[in-house]
């Protein structure tokens, strides 16, 4: 069997896949999984068969056992027909990534980054969160009886406190930059023997090529022209469109559609550099969104996106919060009440669409990576209206 | 094809399934869909098969079609090795109902409920609800564009209803008895043909047969000895009950599991007339627990869960609040994060297995039905410590 690494997505530098380095020690950009040339779906008719267990082809390197298993993924892939129709499109579906064991996307990573962490020895993990992240890593620590160590910023929602420290782990607060704090936290990782399973690690991409395969399956194999995808440190877009790839190169597929990363106008970093036709990440001052989940100002994975929307043909839009908000209601009432990052896509599509950068007739992918019940605070941006009766004036309503 | 209706579980009494009748209008107990008596799974490798296309053999009455799924159902049956084995039992397996599209099993029952109602000419649907069932039945309604009706008590946690009102319904809060406020909408939907989808209709308990038939599946139809459902209307737990029930009909299984009514004793009508054996349920008088969501002093289908755990050879028991904090606990500690309903079973299986009620080396799946985020004031009962630290301090770190 074919044996794959870890290499540096800018300089191709190599690494063995049984060493915990995320950052290239060479020219410090994010290390990545080497592409899977060959394997296939392993179809069941088992019910109780994991995401890992279908497509174990893909992750060669690790041991894999359901017992691990929350249920992370085989998430729903749920058609918006009348957006769709609204806008002109073939077709429009969205992944819906809340049901996930802790509501969102990470999961995925989450399990591959433990399940890495423990092939090689290690006995505790990490994470740098701005939301979605914390729980998830907090919550698979558990299962794994593992003690973990969350860092979020001390601006974090009060909200999202307890929803992680419910799974029991050393939550701290840090006040500071937290562009600063992934880049200290992987040297703190070194230090104590901790292995931090921060936004764009290599094995957290790893999981998100998941979302893809999926993606493929619940399409039948016919492609969709777009995905669009809410961005923060970058690590979710880079897998996403990784599994595209090796769907491709296996054979199992004959196109990659095209990558469009989403960003809030309060913070979008990669939008604005891409815009600018410009190869380098570059600090966003002063971000400000409603889209919390995915608000870094310096995205680690930054270059690397920019690299990979260029080989990929795809490109980025920013919206503003008003947008992001009118997304969220036309998806709810389409059934669907997801958190403010997670609509961040349909707003860009909607501005796509009337900007003509994505053609009618297309087909697109939206990813809704988090629930709507995470953040919220959101709620004060709406004025709802509701009744107050007696049970006996209950024959007297509209 | 053999033809399904409805008949009356307390004397036998038959309707059309192409009417919209919930209580027999002799004796005025629930209705039911009769027993199916033949049918099959139908696999298929498709990712994009949703429940009901599945167990497609199992509601022969309704026209089913894949673009009305929000993605309900196949969720996780999660394995909890530890739990199981300080327990002393063969196995121990949670099914995680809060992986549905608004986090509940309430989805399953509402889908079926409104493909009845828009069946049967209906263009408005409604509730009455303490939690879960209200975004459902909102969601879906949205999803369908139909008109929306949900009755709450007045004494709902006010996080609930933001939660609700984002899919845009007409919502009341209703002052008077919670139990009177079930007929009194049955009424109200004769009246104002609104397509009333409550907790024990006809079709949200055949939702509810999935959970079984999944679990089936999922533990490749090696039955459980024990399955133990949260109960409050008694609509769920009659549900899983019949699914099992039909697939031993039809041979698919060889065995139905003992099913155990697990209540708050806070709210415990039914575990309270059943050790006193009596037939008939009686209204619980002050309720008050920390499970909400299975807060009914008075359940519509009482009775039936009577009869039924009489034939099925199950039983009941309820547990205090502090057990069911204590089970969410220990079920965070394993990764899950429930709302406290869904924690009921745990807590009344270490008494059972305490009290020998259950035998060591049983199997046993415990239900857990809504996500941890839908009743957040749950924390008030946590004391959970976290450090706030400058980013220069993140050396210094125990």
């Amino acid at each position: 069997m074919k044996e794959y690494n870890l290499y540096c997505t800018g300089c191709s530098h190599k690494e063995s896949i049984n060493k915990n380095i995320s950052r290239c020690p060479k020219c410090d950009e994010p290390m990545e999984v080497e592409l899977i040339k060959e394997g296939k779906i392993k179809y069941s008719k088992d019910k109780g068969q994991t995401i890992l267990e279908r497509y174990l082809d893909f992750f060669p390197y690790l041991d894999i056992s359901r017992k691990d298993s929350l249920g992370e993924g085989f998430t729903p892939l749920t058609n918006l027909k009348s957006i769709s129709n609204n806008l002109n499109l073939k077709g429009l579906y969205l992944k819906n990534e809340s049901q996930n064991p802790t509501w969102s996307f990470k999961d995925r990573g989450t399990l591959l980054g433990i399940l890495h962490g423990k092939k090689l020895g290690y006995k505790k993990i990490g994470t740098v969160s701005t939301g979605n992240m914390a729980p998830s890593v907090a919550a698979y620590a558990a299962k794994f009886k593992l003690e973990s160590y969350i860092f979020v910023k001390d601006t974090i929602a009060e909200e999202k406190l307890n929803p992680i420290l419910i799974y029991n782990p050393k939550l701290f607060k840090v006040k500071g930059d937290y562009g600063s704090l992934y880049y200290n936290t992987l040297e703190l990782g070194e230090k104590k023997d901790i292995y931090f399973i921060n936004s764009d690690v290599p094995l957290r991409v790893e999981g998100s090529k998941t979302i893809a395969f999926e993606i493929c399956e619940q399409l039948n194999f016919e492609m969709p022209d777009y995905v669009i995808v809410p961005t923060s440190a970058g690590g979710n877009i880079r897998g996403i469109e990784k599994g595209f790839r090796e769907f491709k190169e296996v054979g199992i597929i004959n196109k990659v559609p095209k990558i469009i990363c989403a960003q809030s106008a309060g913070c979008s970093p990669i939008d604005k550099v891409f815009s600018e036709n410009k190869e380098k990440i570059e600090r966003f001052e002063n971000p400000s969104t409603i889209a919390h989940a995915i608000e870094n100002p310096l995205p680690p994975s930054g270059n690397q996106v920019l690299r990979m929307l260029k080989r990929n043909g795809g490109f980025t839009a920013s919206v503003e919060d008003d947008e992001i908000i009118d997304a969220q209601k036309d998806l709810a009432q389409n059934g669907l009440f997801l958190q403010p990052a997670s609509c961040v896509p349909l707003a860009a599509l909607k501005k796509l669409r009337q900007e003509e950068k994505i053609e009618k007739y297309s087909t697109v992918v939206i990813i809704g990576t988090g629930g709507g019940l995470k953040y919220t605070k959101v709620f004060e941006k709406y004025n709802f209206n509701y009744s107050q009766i007696d049970l006996d004036d209950i024959e007297n309503i509209d």
